[in-house]
Order: structure tokens, then C-alpha cells, then sequence
């Protein structure tokens, strides 16, 4: 087996499918065995090999781009939504012998990968907006979604928009959609997949499939919908202010943080609300207000951490806002040679928004004394509940609106989105 | 009730006891209806003021610093045990009226406190090393608790050791003994409250207990011994470098990351095993390694993070080496123009340990180009399924006492106190 060439045209027989197609390389985490085979309809498709699986080469080599489009068929009685595309796992990116760089799968494609699609609704409009792996999207790529997203939902015929999106990084980008498009009306959905579709266990089917029925759902909010467990029951349809990824490998990577997810949603479509604080469809004229002030940072404390760092933010780089990952309820150290209070006290052009490493519970300014001493600076809020990753996105948006450091911080405290919760959940 | 004067002396009368004391100060957290009482033994404690209650003023005023003394009965049948006082909650410090600065318990005062202890252990010796919040600790901290500790378990007539510790940064301690203190042969447990042993509601009692049957176990690690569940009935032993603080004030807070806790602890003295691989109770001469090269910083990577940082780290702070949190499986900036690469690959004198922000799961240099880019560089050492706070303080350790870069990355993967699990549990 592992004497053919890459490339070659083969025909695989195993007890319950044949398939034919051309061998690619397989990534490197792969190591079963098993070999990467991409189909005539541009899907590539990993298949074990065991010892009663026959292989049989077909002589011919492959021709990258020879693809056939996937043609697309109207069913009038489902809703339509769109696609758009912005790169990560779920568009999986191999590297082919022969140098090609478009993406391994066409948003086109999307629907021989997954034939229940066409049973979900209809895809009006597949928009492959960019192809970044989301440890690379920048705010200005956020902006590019948000825009994208905002013209497809100003459409009556769509009833809601999906995002594919890299997992890395897409908490921060559910959050800066949430905050960049006020007054919401259908469900915009980023999903993705931790496993890549060519990979047997792959959640890029599951995920894509609950999120076409999130996206016609009656939920009017930002969600990220990906796998709740590590069985293929169900995915949640996570705020996009309230979630993080927790884990580098696991299909149910991302968690919903001190709020419930909003719903459960079966592979058969069926949707179970588990937090009944939702915003529903509705006839909102929602408004686009797509813009972040780059100069924001964020800062961990942690111990013997360089408050110095501070200075730098601000005099080299004009940083203007600081979301720290202060420790437990707001910690920063206070009584020691490496006192972080001097340096947020002179930077006092600069808002300093505390949140905890903890991550999950909420800040709180007046249990401690070192928290009292923190929080009494005037250039200092406490962000409640608030994720770090939220705080920041939404500290670069208000920056951009607001200038005068009182109102920021009452900005800060302010509900645009969910993003805090006065009552925090997961509380005991 | 109210309208009683702080430091006055009264008696409260319950349905199913007495107390008298001198009334001080709550702290603003509490704002239940409750007063908080420091008794005669110089214990303060809450009690909750219903209808039922009965308070008679007894005229007199407190004088701080009177309060006798608790006298010790050695039970000769009992294990000895050494108690290590560094500071926290545990140790509840109230600001009184009077601005006394003494920790409010005193090492001794525990006997009167949590009375149970009496019939698990014998305290041989109390140290109040220091009383610092856990956000002030710094390295030279660390070095003081592994000396004072490493003096206690030299001592034959010791079983074992138990620390009260801020719960902030707990779990960069316990790494930070893990690693110093090799050869380990009894427990030395880190413990501590989330909620002031002044409160009903205190998880200090049962965290205290439980971790006094962890000292006299059979388990030789250095383990933070905190509340399981939000239920007053057991009690986890974290192992040290795989631990971290995940909730601002649950008593739960503290779980373990990518490995099972040790071990059950019940508030009965039942210890149930959960994870078979643990050191037991030995014979050997354990070493002290008590150093910490303070030129190591922490970076956290997210979008449109500034990696000139690592310039200044370097070149302002002579830093030689950095743990990054980077996203998913070990990804930083690479195809855009807010790329870390080239600050990495120019800063060839510092060692940049990659862990992942996600927390669970492990980093993978190979599965993505962009991790393969940053992984091939020879100054990158991607961390395995260690903590970012662990690698923080494993590397400030290491490059105490080796400077060559390879061995460095030879080291880093070395496991010294079980802080990499090639396979890690928590994954599917």
C-alpha cells in the first residue's frame, strides 16, 4: 500500500463501499493506517486499510482542478440561507504533492460532502470570503465578516447566515460579531471542525448539519455551534459572547462560560432550548456598526510578571486600552517590588478592564484589599463576568466610539450583547 | 442589631447555642443579615441573625492581642504533622476598627477553630512563614516555603506537611515545590478557603481536614487538597503540576487539567484512589533544588497581539525564556503582518516554550503548516500537554541550572514531578 505513488488513480474494495479516486498525502497526526484519497467530486476521503480491504491501481495520475462543479437544486419549500467561508479545519487544507494552494474543498462541494444539506435548506449563496487559518485573522478580517454577514441577513429571502471559521480563534470573532451588528434578527452561526473533513472522525458533518438548522432556527443571536459531547448526539448553539475553546483536540471543545448554551440542537433537527434569555426573530432593521480601535492589548498577571510592560503598551504602541487577566477576583500584584498599582495609576490615560485568569465566576472589586486598592483607581473597571477574549474585542469596538474614560468604563459595564451575565450561572 | 458598637462585648443566644465575643467588622462581601464575632479564643466566626436570635450586650470592649493562647494536648497515638502559615483567606485577615495587622488566626488558634483536627493529627509545629496574599507571591516565596518544607520532611517525627496558601496563584506554588523538592518521600499539601473561615459558608474546616488525613497518607506528592464539589462531603488531591484555579469564588474552584486528580478525600478519613500513578510514601533523602532563574515571562498569543513584545522582553529584560499560550494545537500569528515568526526565529538566544491556551488538550508541532513553520525553529519547544503555569516555573528552574539551548528543550520535555502525560485522560 504504501508503494503508490501520490497522485496515482486507484479503485478501493472494502466489505460495505468501493470508491475511486487519487491518492494524496495525508497529514502527519494520521499515523494509522490508512490512506487520504481525493474523489472525482473534489471530496477527499480517508479510508483505513485493513487485510480485507483490496486496492487496485487504475494506471492514471491526477489533474488538480478538473473537479466537476456541483450542481445545485432549489427545493422551494425550504428556507434559503448562506454560506460564507473564511477558512479553517472544516475546509480542510492539504498540502498536494503538486503545490496546489485553493482550498481542498469548494464551498460548492460542501453539498456532495454532505448530501442532508439539501434536505435542510437551500444554500442561496455560498461566499468564500477569505481562507485563513484563525490563528491569522486580524480585526480587519472580523470587519470583512461582519460585513459580508450584515448584507446576507439584510436579504428577506435568507433566513439566517453560516460561518465557517479556523476554531482557534473563533470565540473572538463570535464576539466581535455580536457586538459589530446591533439589532439582530436571524441566527448568524459560526461553526468549524476540530477534526478535518477527510479524517473518518471527523465533526465537520455533524456540525455543519445543526448548524443549517440553527441558522433557520427562531434564535436571533451570534452562536457558535459545534459538537456538546465527544458522541455525535448533539451540538449547542453556544453565545457568542459566553464560549471559549477548552480543549486543542476534543470535538467538544468549546464551552459555554457563566451562562448556559441557549439551545441543544439534534442532528434531526430538532432543538431543545436550555436558557430561555434569547433574542427571537424578528423584523429589526439590524444596523452594521463594524469598527475596532487597534490600540487595545491584553495582559496576564501572573507571579513576578513585568508591570514595566505597561509603559511599553502605552509609550511605544499608544495603547489606549488594557484588558488584564487578573487573578482570582481581580488580582494584580500590589504589596511587593513587582506592584502593578504605579503603573496602571500613571498610565491614567489608558482604561485598565479586569478580568479573571479564573475564568470562569465573575470579578469583584471590594472583597480584598488589594482588589479596593485596584479598583479605586479611576482608570480601572471591573468587567462582572465578562470572558477576557470579550472584554478585549469589545474594549477595541467602544475605543473606536467613545474617547472620554468615564463614559468607556460605563460603556464597558453596559449589555450590548449578553456578554455579562449580572447573575452568573455557573454559581454555587 | 445594627446599632451595636464594634468591639462591643455580647453574648448571642441560638436555639441550640450560646457564644459570647466582641463584635468586629464583616467584610462588604457578606450582605446577609449577619454579624461577625470574635469569641475569646480569638476564632472569629459569622452567625446569621434570624428572628430566633437573642443578643444582650455586655458592656465591656474589645482589646486586641488578649486573647489566650490555645494549649496543645499531644495525642501520642496520632501521626505528627507540620503546619507551613503563608498567608490567604484560610488565615482571614478582617481590617479592624482597631487597624490591628495581625493575621486574624493565629497558627495555634486552629485547634479551637476546626476541633476535629485534634483526632486526626498532631500539629508538632506551626511556622507562620509569612502572611501574604497570594497575587504578592513571587519566586523568592516559593524558594522560602520548598526550604521550610524540605526542613519539616527531613524530620523523622514528621508524617507530612500541609501549607495554608492564597488560592490565587496555589497551583504555581505546589508546581513550584513539585520541582524543588526531588526525591520527594511524605505529602506536603498545599490547601486553602475560598471563603473565610469568618463564614458560614467556609470551605476552610473541611479543606483543612481533609488535607491533614492527605499529610499523613500514603501519597509522597506535593498535592493541592481543595473542595471536589460545591458539597461539603469530599475533597480532591490535585496533583501539583496539574491543577489550576478555574472559578473566582466557587469552593470547587480547583481541578485538575489533562490527568485525574490522585485521590478522594473524605471528610471521615476515607481516601479512595482515583489515579494509580502517584509516588508513594518512601524511605529515600529527598533534595532540595530551591532556585529560579527570574529572566523566564509568560506571553499569551490572540489576535493582533504585538510581537515586538518579545523584543523588549528580550532585549529590556534580558528574558531567556518565554512560555507562549498559544491558540488550538500551538498556533501563533504566522501569515500576516502581526506575525510572531520572525521574532522568534531573531530572539535565538531565548527559548520559547509553546502551551496552549485552550488549557486541555495537548499542543501538536506537526499537524498544521503554521505549527510546523514555528516548531521547526531550533529555539521552539512545543510543551506536550503541560500547563502554561507549570512551564512557566519548570523553565525558570531549568534555566537555573542549564544554559545550553538544546538541553534546555531536552529538559523541558524531560518529566520531573509528572507534568507531561503522554496520554493525556482527558481526551477522546
Amino acid at each position: 500500500m504504501k508503494n503508490i505513488e501520490i497522485g496515482k488513480k486507484i479503485k478501493i474494495i472494502k466489505k460495505d463501499f468501493e470508491i475511486e479516486g487519487f491518492i494524496i498525502p495525508k497529514p502527519e497526526l494520521y499515523e494509522e493506517d490508512f490512506i487520504l484519497v481525493k474523489l472525482y467530486n473534489g471530496y477527499n476521503i480517508g479510508i483505513e486499510i485493513d487485510e480485507n480491504t483490496k486496492i487496485i491501481e487504475l494506471g492514471e495520475k491526477i489533474k488538480v482542478g478538473e473537479f466537476p462543479k456541483a450542481e445545485i437544486i432549489k427545493n422551494s419549500n425550504l428556507k434559503n440561507i448562506s454560506l460564507i467561508h473564511t477558512g479553517g479545519t472544516i475546509a480542510s487544507k492539504i498540502d498536494y504533492s503538486t503545490q496546489a494552494v485553493s482550498p481542498a474543498i469548494q464551498p460548492e462541494e460542501l453539498f456532495y460532502i454532505f448530501p442532508e444539506l439539501k434536505n435542510i435548506a437551500n444554500v442561496e449563496r455560498t461566499i468564500l470570503l477569505f481562507n485563513i487559518a484563525s490563528e491569522d485573522m486580524l480585526p480587519k478580517n472580523w470587519i470583512k465578516i461582519a460585513e459580508a454577514a450584515y448584507k446576507e441577513i439584510n436579504d428577506k429571502e435568507i433566513f439566517g447566515v453560516i460561518i465557517s471559521h479556523g476554531t482557534d480563534t473563533m470565540h473572538f470573532t463570535s464576539a466581535a460579531l455580536s457586538f459589530f451588528i446591533r439589532n439582530l434578527n436571524k441566527p448568524i452561526i459560526l461553526t468549524g471542525a476540530q477534526r478535518s473533513s477527510d479524517r473518518a472522525s471527523s465533526d465537520a458533518k455533524m456540525n455543519f448539519i445543526c448548524s443549517s438548522y440553527a441558522a433557520i432556527s427562531n434564535i436571533a443571536e451570534v452562536g457558535i455551534v459545534m459538537h456538546a459531547s465527544s458522541n455525535d448526539d448533539f451540538c449547542y448553539f453556544h453565545r457568542g459572547t459566553k464560549v471559549r475553546k477548552f480543549h486543542t483536540t476534543r470535538r467538544d471543545a468549546f464551552k459555554s462560560v457563566n451562562d448556559k448554551p441557549i439551545a441543544k440542537i439534534y442532528y434531526d433537527g430538532k432543538i431543545e432550548i436550555i436558557n430561555k434569555n434569547y433574542k427571537e426573530r424578528n423584523e429589526n432593521r439590524p444596523e452594521l456598526k463594524a469598527f475596532f480601535d487597534e490600540r487595545v492589548a491584553m495582559l496576564k498577571f501572573y507571579p513576578n510578571s513585568r508591570p514595566e510592560i505597561i509603559d511599553i503598551l502605552v509609550n511605544n504602541f499608544d495603547i489606549r486600552g488594557i484588558v488584564i487577566e487578573a487573578s482570582g477576583l481581580g488580582h494584580v500584584a500590589t504589596n511587593n517590588e513587582k506592584s502593578w498599582i504605579p503603573y496602571i495609576k500613571k498610565n491614567d490615560n489608558t482604561l485598565f478592564a479586569i478580568t479573571s485568569q479564573c475564568i470562569f465566576g465573575r470579578v469583584h472589586p471590594y472583597v480584598y484589599t488589594n482588589t479596593r486598592i485596584l479598583s479605586n483607581l479611576e482608570n480601572v473597571v471591573f468587567c462582572e463576568d465578562m470572558l477576557s477574549e470579550v472584554a478585549y474585542v469589545k474594549l477595541g469596538w467602544l475605543l473606536a466610539q467613545e474617547k472620554d474614560l468615564k463614559k468607556l468604563k460605563e460603556l464597558m459595564l453596559t449589555n450590548f450583547a449578553n456578554e455579562i451575565n449580572y447573575i452568573s450561572y455557573y454559581e454555587d
